[in-house]
């Protein structure tokens, strides 16, 4: 059996790894158009900040090891231009050569990952302007960093502000433009990241959209936005979001599902048989929602690609689903959720879900070095089934905090159920009640008659 | 109706409140041997230690306040000394007057909490000799310690090893004796225990035994043990572990279980229809052995008096298990477990328990502040369903994540399906894969058929 693999990350790797494991006299092959395999992308911040100095960490596992070890065959530079489904082949690219071949599959794992959403007159391209895609465009931007006084960050979510800290750790100060900081989050979280972006090297707006960019006349750049007056920085990076990168899927004509992604089964079956998809590109099963999601993160990347290689190997198994649990950390303030947030419930078959807010400390109040966490729960009043929660503190407030209700979820628990967890209390760690415990249990008296929010 | 609570700690104050809460015209009348209610305990080690300078802030809700604002009557310094079931009364002697009077209930709770085991040999009375079964023994302790160098501690349990922290950041010397350290995990984090306590203000000889006691010609104290010389120290301090104060409950007829405590159904109901019993003098109902167990701990008994409370106004609640879930901080160690170790499994019904030890980091191995995790899990391989589960490591890398698992264990999931849980992963918080999660992962893999443990 001769085994194709488009694209050398998370998912990629994982389906290529699981299948040389179980299936060692098979052929593996994995084509990657960068010229590195298996990176830790989400760990580029902290490079660019400066506090991890050496790139080739971000690199768990090189090229050689998984040749070596692993028997893995692996082409960096090779990019996938057209797949055949017909004759079971695809034309790849040798991006050093130019030189074009078709090579035939028994099976293949499609892990293209996601591309950049780029925003109308923000398109790629001009010196100055920095993208994220891979450990070459943090290496750029690190060493831009490091001869530039400012920078605009266009794009509040996620990798908006951890580009924003990276920045500002490396000494820059920062133009955030965005509509509103962190909004996959509720409110009350996005009202905690506005103020944890309130500092004297951080200029954010919200409201703010950048829509156009030029060169300035006094050297640098001036990015337009929606109101005002341009934004001058020494360099600029675009963190708006990703999606799928599936075009060559839908050339190839397979069904595609949420957000364009790449539609699959728990199996990570295509709508072709002899084609599997995996990570970034494909769609994800929602344990709340029960639906298809497009949620591009690396756990879930991981477990996908996994799936793809156990069922390809001839085992019957199904990725666990997902949660979309995050965790981000932006100077002081960690921001972490699990499931759906209340519009997203709302719009998922949970017309009647309520919101239930708290603020705790997370640690007795008389014991040292203890911190307000907000907790945020949403829950089906009808069932009292947990939906989602949200949480926002310190980062040693907010923690691991979250992936108690990741469990309750996983199990579909109601909101009194999770309140009976069997919590652990000491005074170092945390009060006798926890954040997460308490928010369940007034959750559960909270039948959002009310007006939908109750709070304590 | 006249509702009578002895015992003014976290159970009998939680259902003096729920009773005055839903049943507002209802006489609620709490009898409390000692001068105060409702204090914080476990928090004592951090007083002891000079971490926290003010005693008074371990009392959560003073006697006033639950007088004016909950309407509870509290009659401190009064005990209780018998009960009367037929009658449906009790005897309660001030112990100020010396006076008795005999009271009658329509409904009781015994909230009587619990004692310390008093070592033959070491029985409370003598000078310098400590038991620390109230903040009036904290404020005692505190006081002995400021004037002291050395102290030897009995018992190597979670208090005895908490007081020895506080002792040693006191200024003092200790000199701990037990037979092994943190007794109530496996021997993978014993071990981790007694690394934790290999300081040079610490001598901890594991296989020692406390066996009696007297004063030194010189001196202080000179505590007797089961070999070799006895321990000098200007103070000595027990904490050998507790056992329910269930005497009066068993002379008034009423059924024992567990290890002496009182026998309650998850109502908290006692053998006696108008008698409830709460907190560390009950049983708790365990979520994975599905029986009664002495587990005496902060989050249970304030759920089994809430229960109690909750019942007795007439709603219909069961109190939700435990699961034993606990941590504890000692020195730069935290150690946490939730459900049943692995011989603990074994006598509860599942012979063919198997153990799963993994060694994993906090953080990305990329990310400066990681440190490592031990995991331990224990699991029925027969079944795949998880059975309970420890870690180890520091402060921060323990943290909340045994929450993880007790939520997982409360809702009854195999290892496989504890190790799909959706978790949070950003390098500033936790690997991509966490060592909660890879060791449900290798749990899974498990059969115990190698002899019982596998290690990663």
């Amino acid at each position: 059996m001769k085994i194709l693999v488009i694209g050398g990350d998370a998912a990629g790797m994982s389906a290529a790894s699981q299948i040389r494991r179980r299936q060692p006299s098979w052929t593996v092959e994995v084509f990657e158009m960068g010229q590195r395999v298996s990176c830790a992308l989400c760990g580029s911040p902290y490079f660019i900040s400066g506090l991890i100095k050496d790139i080739e960490r971000l690199v768990a596992v090189t090229p050689e090891r998984f040749e070596k070890e692993r028997g893995i065959k692996i082409r960096l530079r090779h990019e996938v231009t057209a797949i055949h489904p017909a004759r079971k082949s695809l034309t790849v690219r040798n991006l050093d050569s130019g030189q074009s071949r078709e090579e035939n599959y028994d099976r293949l794992v499609m892990a293209t990952g996601a591309e950049a959403i780029e925003p109308k007159g923000l398109e790629a391209g001009p010196a100055g302007l920095f993208y994220l895609r891979s450990l070459a465009d943090a290496e750029r931007l690190r060493e831009a960093a490091l001869g530039a006084k400012s920078a605009a960050v266009v794009g509040a979510g996620y990798l908006g502000l951890e580009i924003t800290e990276a920045l500002v750790r490396a000494g820059l100060s920062v133009t955030l433009l965005g509509r509103r900081p962190a909004p996959s989050f509720e409110t009350e979280l996005q009202n905690m990241a506005q103020m944890a972006l309130a500092r004297p090297e951080v200029t954010f707006r919200p409201g703010l959209e950048a829509v156009g960019l030029a060169r300035a006349a006094e050297g640098g750049l001036e990015v337009a936005v929606s109101q005002g007056r341009p934004v001058r920085a020494d360099l600029a990076v675009v963190g708006a979001g990703l999606r799928p990168r599936s075009g060559l899927a839908a050339a190839a004509g397979l069904a595609l599902g949420d957000r364009g992604a790449v539609a699959v089964d728990r199996c990570q079956r295509t709508s072709n048989p002899f084609i599997y998809a995996a990570g970034d590109c494909a769609e994800s099963y929602h344990l709340v929602s029960k639906k298809g999601a497009y949620i591009p993160l690396a756990l879930g990347a991981n477990r996908q690609g996994k799936t793809a290689g156990l069922n390809i190997s001839g085992l019957r198994e199904k990725s666990p689903g997902v949660l979309g649990t995050s965790i981000m950390k932006v100077f002081d303030l960690a921001l972490a959720g699990t499931g759906l947030g209340l519009e997203a419930a709302r719009r998922a078959g949970f017309p009647y879900a309520v919101k239930t807010v708290v603020r705790q400390p997370s640690k007795p109040d008389y014991y040292p070095g203890g911190s307000e966490v907000v907790c945020v729960v949403i829950h089906d009043p009808i069932t009292g089934r947990l939906l989602g929660g949200q949480l926002g503190g310190t980062v040693d407030g907010v923690g691991q905090r979250i992936n108690t209700l990741a469990a309750a979820l996983t199990a579909g628990m109601t909101v009194k159920e999770a309140a009976g967890i069997d919590a652990a209390y000491a005074p170092p760690f945390a009060p006798v009640h926890d954040p997460v415990i308490i928010a369940c249990e007034i959750a559960s008296k909270n039948s959002g008659s009310g007006g939908g929010t109750r709070r304590s």
